[in-house]
């Protein structure tokens, strides 16, 4: 069996993650077991969902354990198999967490999926035709409900999330405006994802500056807001949201470290009769294979280009999430490891 | 025609509210067209959202035009009559303004409604059989959907709102806690109005601590809340939300003098997958015979039993509507005209 590099928490982070919050080991695989199989991990997937899970207290689900092996979703091929489902050259996607090799338990329903990459890239699964581009069709289909002529827009706008954001609020015919940070990323946004604008956050000191950005590429306001960031970013939107409009967050970046950021005028909610709805996206399994089913076909047929940012091997992955919690990343994080 | 006192808006206000911003004056009544009616007020009702209409800027609808009579909610006795659907005796609710008589149209659909008060008193139109009623049943029954055996809570849990809103949530099963400002309101909560338990806001001094007063009465956490207060009250619940816990949002009087209040940590939205909506009532007209029906049989039945706080003479309005906006005021607030 293979010699497997893990990479575990070992300490919680006060404040903003630093490298020392993790450890890399090396451990011998252990043998399989009657059922489980064993799969080489190709990518390793970086969420902003983790950032949650490095906290002790209350988040979205438990807290990482610390001395384990971080969680994380991982695409990769099975090499070895002592179960009737899977055999060795499969490619499956899972959660393998951040590490060479993991040993999964292949009855166990929902740990492992085989993929098909005729069409659709390996590490796509990960991104746009995985739980990202999941996220972005719950929020937006679920929690949204858009309507042709709608005003759509979404926060880090190039990222995993907003890219499959982007493909599938314009196939239902919504004016689809981004908010990145920089010119580079916003340039993409527009000529390659599709976006029929995209706001760069960066030139803007405060909300209002921003808010009055907004105002001018949403000229009909915006009816649906898929917030992947918060803080100053949810303030400029929230003043520009259209009565009735609907707000799919998702994420809030601005709040991991520990420091919550304030929502500065919470009665627009009111004022506007706003919706503003919280969800996770592996509570709501029963969507994924239609979900699935729409964003591999935008990939196949070319109306969803994500981009990738990829870190080169296991022990770059603590400063890829780094950056990735810092808006560094430019397209779908993800870190190659074979 | 008789003389009509009335209480015009002269200027907004800049911050709290100042008498100074109404101007008491008294004009001739018109005589009646056609198809028109003269209503006598007896009653007047006092609303918060009356705060929202009287500033310049974005609200629920158009601001409260300067120099015109202050908007609100009459029941009253027709007694002139030149439309064949009204006569003289009939006892109506409608939106009649801060004064003594109105004339009005009787064929404008929703202007005047004849109430039947054999069962229920005619102030009550105006509270628990009224808007604020609606209000509650609203919130409750489309916004939280709530289920037997679930928590809910309501701020300001003796006012009008919040006396329908007990009596709605016992009636579906579920444990009801009120938030109230000091202890004779929280007594009469628990004792006349069915609450479970009353919290007493005024003995906290901050969310953190009016939290942790939550958590022992609310010891399966909280499932659905109704807000009619904003601020401090609202930080304290959103960190005792239970998991998929829905908010409806009515009112924010805490924000009301131009200053946001914000909200500290929005974050809990996502942590807790919650859903915050915002609402007025009037948008919603569809389920007014419903929540009325409802409404009359629990006034009827003796279990919802709300309480009115009485101004008397148009004069003393202004300064019962201050009173309102900071929590003075101890169950519906009315003025009685008559």
């Amino acid at each position: 069996m293979p010699l497997n590099q893990q990479i575990l928490l070992d300490q919680r982070p006060s404040g903003e993650v630093a490298a020392s919050n993790f450890k890399l080991v090396e451990v011998q695989t252990p043998p399989l077991q009657d059922g489980q199989v064993l799969v080489q991990h190709h990518f390793l997937s970086l969420d902003p969902y983790m950032r949650g899970r490095m906290n002790e207290g209350k988040s979205y689900t438990a807290p990482q354990a610390l001395g384990e092996v971080m969680i994380g979703g991982t695409v990769g091929e099975v090499i070895e198999s002592r179960s009737a489902q899977f055999k060795p050259g499969d490619q499956v996607v899972g959660m393998g967490g951040w590490q060479q090799y993991s040993v999964v338990d292949a009855l166990q329903p929902g740990a492992l999926r085989k993929v098909d990459t005729t069409h659709v890239p390996l590490s796509y699964y990960l991104g746009a035709v995985g739980m990202p581009g999941v996220t972005a069709w719950y929020g937006l289909v679920k929690i949204i409900e858009p309507q042709a002529g709608q005003t759509m827009v979404v926060s880090a706008a190039t990222g995993a999330v907003g890219s499959a954001f982007a493909a599938l609020s314009k196939a239902r015919g919504c004016r689809t405006v981004g908010i990145a940070g920089g010119p580079d990323k916003c340039k993409y946004a527009v000529e390659v994802l599709g976006f029929d604008v995209c706001v760069d956050y960066k030139l803007h000191e405060n909300a209002a500056s921003l808010s009055a950005a907004l105002k001018q590429h949403c000229p009909d306001g915006i009816d649906g807001y898929f917030e992947n960031v918060g803080g100053m970013v949810l303030d400029a939107v929230l003043g520009r949201m259209n009565a009735f409009g609907r707000i799919a967050l998702c994420g809030m970046i601005a709040g991991y470290d520990g420091r919550p950021v304030p929502l500065s005028n919470p009665a627009l909610i009111l004022v506007s009769r706003l919706k503003l709805q919280g969800f996770i996206v592996s509570e709501h399994m029963e969507v994924w294979p239609e979900a699935l089913k729409e964003l591999g076909a935008l990939v196949a047929s070319g109306k969803l280009r994500p981009r990738e940012s990829i870190a080169q091997g296991l022990q770059a992955a603590p400063e890829a999430f780094m950056g990735l919690l810092k808006g560094k990343n430019f397209g779908k994080q993800l870190v190659k490891l074979i």
